[in-house]
């Protein structure tokens, strides 16, 4: 059978590779360079000074970040971005920032944006049920505006923009939290871009934010320091105690993407392969399987989708449990089918699922 | 050989028990309820709201805490705590909140506080090397202050209060990072009492809050929702995606608290033989090696020593590093020598040190 971690299809926390993990719990009980636990190694030695300059490296040899970008490790998720980025560049400004609201996600940023400054949404995909994303006809963004903020995939929905949005002249910020290091993603492009880790680079507890070196000028100079980018950028990530093992598993990431994988333009054809073997087989579904966003905008890591009624999906549920699959319910907000397939879940575990989910329908066809 | 986690000293991320080890180290596998990495495992599963309640019971039951408090876990660590505790609490407050500069880490604390709004430090022992804390008659508090903040453990230089500071009429907050779940605390008798996690119970990355129902009435309207204490108890600590390996952790050390040890009381009692060895060691060395506190103030869970001169310093760490122990070096603002002797440090380690410390003086005295 099948290990069931390599069935995983969770939202996030999500499936990490195999060998990842093997190394991860080694060294529960001792990094073999050091002898100990991770648990128990000072954020202050050198072995996790290292553990931080190597992932650093790694991210910047991934992604082709240029030198004017700080790499910071951070804690508070995505959420702690939502306030950080008003924070640090709506202060004291007049024109408004630019929001795109293209799912429940982006939803979740508003308010906490606009506690902290002026912003304005200036695409909403609220009234057809987020379904999908703007044209670019439909984006006017002004070049006064402080920053543009947007994310890249919406998890819940399951739409995922395909390009770099905004003007060259403003600053882009993304929140890539669902598909960083999942594709190339033309960094050198934005001014800031933050990823949560626990979709595609590790387990929850750390956020890695890339910022432009100009925008450390335009912090205030009040914030406290643990809301300060200048603050973690001076210390290396290590302004306060770090967590020190998700930082750790992050690394082992980086280094399976690099040597394992191969970079992200092969993660990418890998996570390519992936999503078309789902969709394809929703599209030839006869309607038994209902994708929920439309084609052009569809998600390379959530593929969202109904059946004809909730008992139908609640036994489709079920039958995938008995089945060795896991985390494939659709999220609490709009509930559905959902299977999350990030960077970790292998070629082979999806053809596993559409297998799964071609006998559902047969059997439950007339 | 004694394996070299059980003879980690180091001054945090400290050691953990042995058993919690190989529990966490299965759980990167397979969470044995569930048959999933805990890595992968959603914060929104059935299995993680019942660490999270489980969690919330040890700790209530560990301390006897009341029912109006609130047991949060937070990210962002103690330096979080040195913000957020003002920003709620200092809000629109005329009369200065109180604090007690103690050692390094209250030092660190001023700055934060005095950010947010009016403090007063009423007592430091900066002048005297911070060898030595407050007596009572030292100590004269307002009862128009909002609260009082002390530190009850300084991890640098090993001073550790043995009695609650205050008044019955002010709240009283404590950081008791260093200390929290090592001895019973009076809990009830604070306000508002936070500790990370990476000292005594747990890995670097989740930080305890435990706070009283009244407080949750004076926070601010505006602040970011997570550094708003009231979302953090509305979601049960859920409100964004939380650690969930490092909660994960923390369950393990108290029910091994509970189940293992017996409760905070025999932790004591363990503790206090342990800190007794090396302090005797100390006092029946002829001066060979000097402790750094005072005698009345001396810390149960940080031993902080000098030997003659840099050079027999440097050569103790290497000898003990040879003979397998670890993380003995005094805090980089210090140096010196500096046993941590948490929780999970087991009094046959501290035998096993007191003996090398002993053989060390035997061979480097005339």
């Amino acid at each position: 059978m099948t290990p069931k971690n390599s069935l995983n299809f969770s939202g996030g926390p999500g499936a990490l590779p195999e060998s990842v993990l093997r190394l991860a719990q080694e060294s529960i009980i001792e990094v073999p360079e050091i002898g100990l636990s991770v648990l128990g190694i000072s954020h202050r030695s050198d072995w996790f000074s290292a553990v931080i300059t190597e992932l650093e490296t790694n991210i910047r040899t991934l992604l082709g970040l240029p030198e004017n970008y700080h790499v910071l490790l951070l804690q508070g998720g995505a959420t702690q971005q939502f306030s950080m980025v008003p924070m640090t560049l709506l202060h004291r400004k007049t024109s408004p920032a630019e929001y795109i609201h293209s799912g429940y996600w982006s939803g979740k940023v508003l308010p906490e944006a606009r506690r902290e400054g002026p912003i304005r949404v200036i695409w909403s995909g609220e009234a057809n049920g987020f379904r999908r994303l703007p044209e670019d006809d439909e984006l006017l963004f002004s070049p006064d505006a402080p920053y543009i903020h947007y994310i890249s995939n919406e998890t819940v929905e399951g739409v995922q923009f395909d390009r770099v949005l905004g003007r060259d002249d403003v600053p882009r910020v993304c929140d890539m939290s669902s598909d960083f290091l999942s594709k190339p993603c033309e960094a050198e492009r934005f001014s800031l871009i933050y990823a949560h880790a626990q979709k595609n680079i590790g387990p929850a507890g750390v956020t890695v934010v890339l910022i432009r070196d100009e925008l450390l000028n335009d912090v205030p100079a009040d914030l406290p320091g643990f809301l300060d980018y200048r603050s973690h950028s001076h210390a290396h990530s290590n302004f306060n105690t770090p967590p020190v093992f998700a930082i750790y598993v992050v690394l082992l990431v980086t280094r399976w993407l690099i040597n394992e994988i191969g970079g992200v333009e092969k993660m990418a054809q890998i996570n390519r392969n992936k999503a078309e073997l789902l969709y394809r087989l929703l599209d030839s579904s006869n309607g038994f399987y209902r994708g929920r966003a439309e084609s052009q905008d569809r998600s390379m890591m959530n593929v969202a989708f109904n059946l004809a009624t909730p008992e139908l999906e609640n036994k489709f549920l079920t039958r995938a449990a008995d089945a060795g699959f896991s985390g494939l319910s659709g999220h609490r907000a709009i509930g559905g089918i959902r299977a999350s397939i990030y960077n970790a879940v292998t070629l082979s575990a999806v053809e596993e699922l559409a297998g799964f989910m071609d006998n559902f329908q047969r059997l439950h066809t007339k």
